[in-house]
């Protein structure tokens, strides 16, 4: 740290990505990317797109938006996209919370939303989940705060109706409800359905996960007009090119290839029922997953040891080291190849165990 | 505006990009990008990179720092790749500044800065450059702030000379100064031979202009180690993904065309020459440039309206309406024929206005 370091930051505990091997050897299964690749039609975008490179990028993003606007069902001035979804998060931190407007969030779930608030020196409390890891939503009436809930939840995989989702967003009229969506393809249900109705509700979404450009960078926020109209003042106010000519185009192409899009989220769905199945053949416990991972954990293994024993036979997964955490890996669903080669893996691992 | 908004952020004037039309009519010499396509390399490596989309973009920008470190001469550990040079100049406001330790730069400068401090609840001072739009370097001796100097300066052109910055660096030996080289490439001198001298320098770069990148987003800072650590730290707790593999890759391939990125920085200068003779010839007040565009003005017309009769001729240049600068349009030095019509259609212009 220099001497010149603002107080308001010296204390920041920077989030920890998941491990990104620079060479090839793992089979990946930590961050929960998806194992196919962009679409062919985004690809071609992309490439159309960097042959201008020199011009800057559409600081309105027009084209991605109005086609988004089509897919989603929600007019174009009430989307905004992001340089990824934690983008468009700490947006939302900015805008919609400060001394004044604390955080709420789960105590299990995505580990950024409590750096976002140290960032913005923003209170904020972390409402235990549940002993099942699901969430009691009468924890979040009138709790007088911001809400950001991941729907589907992260690492637990369990995610919430829409029933629910609307009595969180009645009990806190005077407050922000985020849902962060960032698996909700893999399913879950959009709150998007809900923007209509509820003034307070902001839906959060990514193109990182079900339409496999992790490395895009690329996410949206969607939500009342008014509610966007602030995010845009934080955006232009911030970097007004947020989002690369490159990665908007192959936005586009994603969306446009609607089909390749729900041919994998649908190979997910069948690979995630048939790692499920052998897991829980094997002894594992583990809940329905409505995400592209699975959060188990098994009697006879320690959840830290089973990850380094993976990561030994070249697979990675994810272990964090919380204490209602600790005995579980969490298992991103990759190809059938992938998913085969851990079952083989774990099975090896049982075995030496006995 | 909603009633959920910060209050932090509700007086936010958000910056204002040139415009970016989105048909191909006109000859846009208005926000000083390229007229260059990127470099083959750098699309070439972009395309590859497109292909693994679907795995996160490595957060430490590792192959692309090593690189930017052998062609800069700064080590890897003090240089820091962001979404665009917007991104490093937020993260130094963030960073450097705060209540008690407040902002100051010129009056005529870059207009995000004063943006930034805004955003980040930062006082500042901007203080007047000289009648001939020169910084007179002893107002930012003793200033007991951070300092932000672009330079070479926009829309000025005018740049100042290493020594001229060392006597700012060692009259603020408490103070970070943010050297912004956003132009250096096209006849500025580098503040980053400066580096290992003086631990309160950091100097911020963009791929955007000299290397035909505005699309892609990618600019970096250097800087002490501690003063790029005080940044990661920044980055870690905003967006640790920031930057996206195929801009990673593309500025990778950009870096490696060294041969392209000299060539064209060399025609920009000649088209330069070329371009304030003319207008000098036309009766125009133009300033020697070092960098790729020209602040011109002419005694019979009035700023704004040359700027509207030139786009009525399809061709856009910035004009900025503030007392010092409005009577001045600000050109971009595009490519010969683009320098041709510009002339062409100023001539035209003053024959109609006798």
């Amino acid at each position: 740290m220099s001497r010149f370091f603002s107080g308001k930051y010296r204390d920041l505990v920077p989030y920890v990505p998941g491990e990104q091997p620079k060479d090839l050897k793992y089979i990946k299964l930590n961050t929960n990317e998806s194992p196919f690749p962009p679409s062919p039609r985004a690809l071609e975008l992309a490439a159309q797109a960097a042959k201008r490179l020199q011009l800057y990028s559409d600081p309105t993003c027009k084209v991605l938006t109005d086609k988004a606007s089509e897919v989603f069902g929600v007019p174009a001035d009430q989307i905004l996209f992001t340089n990824g979804s934690d983008e468009a998060l700490n947006f939302a931190f900015m805008a919609f919370c400060d001394q004044s407007r604390p955080a709420v969030f789960p105590d299990i779930t995505y580990g950024f939303y409590s750096i976002f608030a140290d960032l913005n020196g923003v209170p904020y409390t972390q409402i235990p989940l549940k002993e099942d890891f699901t969430i009691d939503v009468s924890d979040y009436i009138g709790v007088n705060a911001t809400i950001f809930i991941a729907n589907p939840n992260a690492p637990s995989g369990l995610n919430l109706s829409l029933d629910q989702i609307e009595v969180i967003l009645k009990g806190n009229p005077d407050n922000v409800v985020v849902i962060d969506e960032a698996y909700v393809d893999f399913g879950g249900e959009s709150a998007i359905a809900l923007i209509p109705k509820y003034e307070n509700l902001l839906v959060i979404q990514t193109f990182s996960k079900s339409r496999s450009m992790a490395g895009a960078r690329l996410g949206f926020c969607a939500g009342g007009k008014a509610l966007i109209g602030d995010l845009n003042a934080i955006k232009f106010s911030t970097n007004p090119y947020n989002v690369n000519a490159m990665t908007m185009a192959a936005g586009l192409g994603a969306l446009e290839d609607e089909e390749y899009f729900r041919d994998n989220c649908r190979k997910i769905l069948q690979n995630r029922a048939w790692t499920t199945e052998k897991l829980r053949e094997l002894g594992f416990t583990v809940a329905d997953s409505t995400t592209n991972f699975v959060l188990a954990k098994h009697d006879k293994l320690v959840g830290k040891q089973l990850y380094l024993d993976l990561k030994a036979r070249g697979i990675l997964v994810r272990h964090f080291d919380t204490p209602r955490l600790t005995d579980y890996v969490r298992v991103t669903i990759g190809s059938k190849e992938e998913m085969e080669s851990f079952i083989a893996a774990v099975k090896n691992i049982l075995e030496e165990s006995v």
